[in-house]
């Protein structure tokens, strides 16, 4: 095979390859939407039950789960922490926010 | 329903979302790990075919379609733009380390 096949075999593969990463980070965008609706849930809950936004043991749990997972299926787990945590500042936010209005409701 | 059988049900509840809220971090793990080893093998390729690391229209198409996406599914676009920043940053990092790998071997 020439040069030129060559460079059309990798332009082909990387073309299939950004699909796959369309597609996926489609899932992503999905699954981040579906994990704040279930967040959202549990903060209508804590905030009817009078609990606390923010629960330290629970994130300390699962930032230790999440480290493990990373470490078995090798990705940096200092990546995947960083935005964990960005997701977590975000959900404490929206529970904030909850907490308010059951509380201007109540 | 007296107020303790309230406090159970939503406990109970906050346990079953709290369930499916890991299982979904879990499918968020492999999910990047996946997304991960397809920009490995884009690296590879962008190095044997001496390509730039950094793929400014790419990044711009990219970001447009995952806003759209974000507003189609009600998530905070600002969010997922921050988090795929975040990929992008290590999956470029992890390119440039591939090239200099490929330029060593050549």
């Amino acid at each position: 095979m020439n040069n030129h096949d060559d460079g059309q075999n990798a332009l082909q593969e990387l073309q299939t390859l950004r699909q796959q990463i369309d597609r996926l980070d489609h899932a992503l965008v999905l699954m981040l939407a579906n994990r704040f609706a279930l967040t959202r849930r549990v903060g209508e809950l804590k905030a009817r039950a009078d609990l606390n936004a923010f629960d330290p043991r629970r994130e300390e749990e699962k930032i230790r789960d999440i480290k493990l997972l990373c470490e078995q299926h090798g990705l940096d787990p200092v990546l995947m922490a960083d935005i964990l945590a960005q997701i977590m500042r975000e959900t404490v936010k929206n529970h904030e926010r909850i907490r308010a209005e059951v509380t201007r409701g109540a």
